[in-house]
């Protein structure tokens, strides 16, 4: 990965169509490379409006997901399981691009401030599906309860994940971890 | 609350034992009278080291007492009644510590900045809880589910009591929070 091939990228042409991933991918190549810190601006301008949004500008689609989930699971279905179907889709989505996620895990994980601001997007996407569960009618405190503890199997879940190379299917992961965690709340 | 007082306060004297107590209370009600960013550094040097430590310097401490609790817990208890045990005796010292939890939580609500450090303070206290359990024989990922749920515990039974005006029982309410948790993850 040089800036060449990003300078090239910014001509447009034969990366086209998914020219953001693919200079997402470089982009976080880069960041290994160099360093998160060490990257000047000045390549992103195209497709990213900084160096953060490379690792950030999934997460409003992220969050739809998690709350269309929730929003469209079952009528009959308890709280807990609604946000165990939205984390689940959401692990699919992680699996799915896995190369990219373990880009980008590194990248996080060598930078404390990128640290504070995936923990600000975990907290917004449990507001955020707290919010759908109240929409469903469910009420205070259960919504809160169940959205965090998604949250908290999301984030254990993941990192499991990533310690072990992406390999484990993710969503069966998650569900085995909504089971444990069921029997660890029940002491 | 002015400079005055805080420079009168730099000189020692009258306002022992409890400076560093005082002081805090002072920079709180300082902070929100003119807003945290626009509050300079000087005046905190001999009791903190910058503005950021009054918000933070008892984080240490909440630690060490979450850790303790988990560790001292009876062996025959579940994992997730030790890590109740530790979240009520932080729920207890808040308070305690009503008026400056209370002041504290202003600030911080009014400045995202320190809203991500509050973030990675309650990482931090998961993982370490997370840690004692393991200590203790527990294993993954029972430690680090029964840690972040009771994380996500506390941060719900706090924001209900700064809501309510710290007038609620503070660990009666993480109680209760426990019980439902349990019911919210059986589904």
């Amino acid at each position: 990965m040089s800036l060449t091939v990003i300078k090239y990228d910014r001509g447009m042409g034969r990366w086209e169509p998914d020219a953001r991933g693919r200079l997402e991918r470089a982009a976080l190549e880069l960041y290994i490379e160099r360093g998160f810190e060490q990257t000047t601006e000045r390549t992103f301008f195209r497709y990213f409006a900084d160096k953060r949004e490379v690792l950030f500008w999934g997460a409003g689609a992220l969050q739809e997901l998690l709350v269309t989930t929730v929003t469209d699971a079952a009528d009959a279905d308890a709280p807990i399981t609604a946000i165990s179907a939205a984390i689940q889709t959401a692990g699919a989505l992680f699996q799915e691009r896995r190369e990219s996620a373990l880009l980008r895990q590194t990248v996080i994980t060598a930078n404390p401030e990128l640290q504070e601001r995936e923990l600000i997007k975990l907290a917004s996407l449990a507001s955020a599906m707290a919010r759908a569960l109240r929409q469903r009618g469910v009420e205070e405190p259960g919504a809160s309860l169940s959205a965090e503890a998604g949250i908290a199997v999301l984030k254990i879940a993941f990192e499991r994940w990533i310690n072990e190379n992406g390999r484990p299917d993710l969503p069966q992961l998650i569900r085995e971890l909504f089971d444990q965690l069921k029997t660890a709340t029940a002491g």
